[in-house]
């Protein structure tokens, strides 16, 4: 069965490239804070060209109009069509970004990483998937409808971020701002995996994230490392310390810290049955013979969507350079993330792992700092929009996977929370399309298939109303 | 009493001091691998003008008059001046070197690094005590010496190195190629310090080292941190590793890591008890509390010149920079410095720690590297050279210090075992002079001083012949 706009996707392919590869041309790094401005704008450019209403909003008023990309942070892209025939129907909001990551380590890339170089069915650069490929589906396949039919099937409105690459560090603020603005029924996340085998792995939540400095202090200055027979050496305090929050099997030993999450509910244990992991091909691209915990099969896939962890992201400490230098370090600091589920709260795991120094006696020479916080959260598997994603991405991949949470964090807990709507994540991303790496690619394939299918999406959403 | 050359010490110390910035604005940072030939000719150019023979000898016939500091090996300069009232008595070895350590932080500093620039009672710059100082007393000792009398009490030689702040690479090949040229019956140390009572610690051996890097491997690449519910992060097995290696003692948890040492005799616990240590001004300069395992008094004493001790030297893995970055690291790293005493051999407790490793379920996925090792040696306290070294002190300083090894370590195991002779450390730098430090000095009153000191123990040791 054909949908009302494939064939205009089929058509317009190299209009949909070309936007690509202009947006793909703004080196929007939001870790460097360059080109921000600059990147919203030209978003907001192919909207208005698309037939989208778009606005670039400030997070206050003071710098409307203010060209910085600093203070006090980057603007959102907001978009908008209303339905002519069903304007009092349902609106549907996505939700992208228009950073990206740094392109380091830029040695490793075979192109200008900023150039949006086509090769076969690939389309190369940073954000080519992550998110401007993403991006541009959502914003095409409006622009197809509006010149197929002069309509769009539902409410459309676009809210496209400059900061989800360093955290989303305001999405809490502009949700606040303009929550009145930003009301709708449904968000579509700003991202979504295409397995191996070319399924859509449809998500439904996301993991939290806790991430903490910890930071062992020892003597004033660096000390020659002679006097470690007198001086007690702080990266030592911070291995004992780290030793007792983990153990082999990666269960964390920190008191109560399992004490509020909510277990699989059997709706989720039966779609969890459903989904699929290509362990072998994980392995090959990781080179690892054996997963924490030897697990596999099902208990890999729970341990994907559903288990807590704490991760060592970092290790510092004293002298890392080449060959030797003889140092008792002043400090000793350990970056942890610790991912969380289903109803822990950032806040309050914090305070047990600072009970849990205590308690241990690190409290007086281990500093523990907060620097991010997220909760998890997960869309009902029995809200209808889930079956609307789903049948819409079977029409056109063939069929798809549902998947209860994806494995990593994202700021849908706010949106869950402020705006009261399920989200759901769909989208092009091939699975090892080197996001955040160098060579990131899109495939073309896959952005005109998602194209698509975000037509199909609207279509059901609106005939739900 | 006067000694022979006090006064003209005490006239010439303009001219010491004018030598010992030509000394110091050579930068001959040993790390970096430049500058060393220049400096090394500066040393020789210096010891021609003082009356004494020099040569600049490189480590193979190869490399002899090429320019390059790389290849293989910095010089060192010999010096030499036979004694012509006493040619077949005995000969002193005064080993030094003219290298230093890098300038960095370079910003800390008050002043150009390289400067030598003059404040009070003080001369500052890399180098100023570490070891240019030093190398000056040893020259114009025997500078004065032929300037006042004519002659030189005992035979006289140098050596002076190039590599001693990145280990002393050569030093045993050079010890080796030039046995008969450095053939001696004793040797002055490189450096001595002077406690806040200003008295010589006079030291009669060194602490041997095992440096050895840990690398912990893991996924073929860095990945997301939202697989660390199935991949084993490489920073965890490190700490788990580290962690069987030593109890909050300080001891050291590897089998038979004691069982070669051995215990102080009677005459070393003699010496020990005549030993002193300024606790609070240790504790002050490095504002700690408490010393590790709550030693204190003799202990202490015991623990710094006997105490076998496992540093953290290093610790590095995964993001270390501002803020947060969810990396589960494929590599993790730890530099680890154990000190030596005798009689333990660096590479069999290389081979334990090894062991352990395996033993302990880590030898797959952590790999052992040895850096650097030195053994440790003590000359023994009933040599007559250490009555004659003591005497001289005490003459020119009022009293002094017997200790009977340094905390740190220096290749003079080598030195003891090709050239067999006593080795005793003793010269002119402040205990709080910050040597490796920015800011570091000299203090002219002891520069003066232990001048004196290096006469008065030429004129004893030719005595003794």
């Amino acid at each position: 069965m054909n949908g009302i706009i494939d064939d205009v996707v089929d058509s317009e392919m190299e209009d949909l490239i070309s936007d690509l590869q202009t947006l793909i041309r703004y080196p929007s790094v939001s870790a460097k804070r360059q080109g921000l401005v600059d990147c919203a704008k030209s978003v907001a450019g192919i909207m208005d060209k698309a037939g989208i209403k778009s606005q670039v909003l400030y997070s206050d008023s003071v710098s409307s109009g203010n060209n910085s990309d600093y203070l006090p942070a980057p603007p959102i892209v907001y978009g908008e069509v209303k339905s002519k025939s069903n304007p009092n129907g349902k609106t549907i909001l996505f939700y992208n970004h228009y950073d990206v990551q740094p392109e380091d380590p830029v040695e490793l890339w075979d192109i200008d990483p900023f150039s949006g170089k086509i090769e076969g069915d690939r389309i190369f650069g940073r954000g080519s998937a992550d998110d401007k490929g993403e991006l541009i589906t959502r914003i095409k396949a409006v622009e197809y409808y509006l010149k197929k039919t002069g309509d769009v099937p539902c409410n459309v409105k676009y809210m496209v971020e400059g900061e989800e690459e360093i955290g989303s560090v305001h999405i809490e603020q502009y949700l606040t701002n303009y929550r009145e603005k930003l009301n709708c029924d449904g968000v579509i996340w700003e991202f979504g995996y295409i397995d191996v085998g070319s399924r859509p792995i449809i998500s439904l939540g996301m993991k939290g994230l806790l991430y903490v400095e910890l930071i062992a202090k020892g003597p004033a200055r660096d000390a020659h490392s002679s006097l470690a027979v007198l001086i007690e050496n702080p990266a030592w305090r911070l291995i004992k310390a780290l030793n007792t929050l983990r153990d082999d099997k990666g269960k964390i030993l920190i008191r109560d810290w399992y004490k509020d999450i909510r277990q699989f509910t059997p709706e989720e244990l039966c779609t969890l049955s459903r989904d699929s992991f290509d362990e072998n091909e994980f392995k090959k691209e990781y080179q690892i013979r054996t997963f924490v915990n030897n697990v596999a099969g099902i208990d890999a896939i729970k341990a994907l969507v559903g288990m807590a962890t704490c991760n060592i992201a970092g290790l510092a400490s004293g002298y890392t350079g080449e060959g030797a230098k003889t140092v008792l370090p002043a400090i000793a600091t350990a970056k942890l993330d610790f991912r969380l589920i289903p109803n822990m709260i950032p806040e309050k795991q914090f305070s047990r792992l600072k009970d849990h120094l205590k308690e241990n006696g690190f409290d007086n020479d281990i500093e523990a700092r907060i620097i991010h916080g997220e909760a998890a959260v997960r869309t009902s598997i029995n809200d209808p929009f889930v079956k609307q994603v789903e049948e819409s991405a079977n029409e056109i991949f063939g069929s798809s996977i549902i998947s209860i949470s994806s494995a990593g964090t994202g700021p849908m807990y706010p949106f869950v929370k402020i705006l009261n709507v399920p989200c759901i994540s769909v989208g092009s991303t091939y699975v090892f399309s080197r996001i955040h790496s160098p060579n990131e690619f899109a495939r073309i394939d896959l952005l005109n298939k998602t194209t698509k299918c975000i037509g199909r999406i609207m279509e059901k959403f609106a005939r739900s109303s």
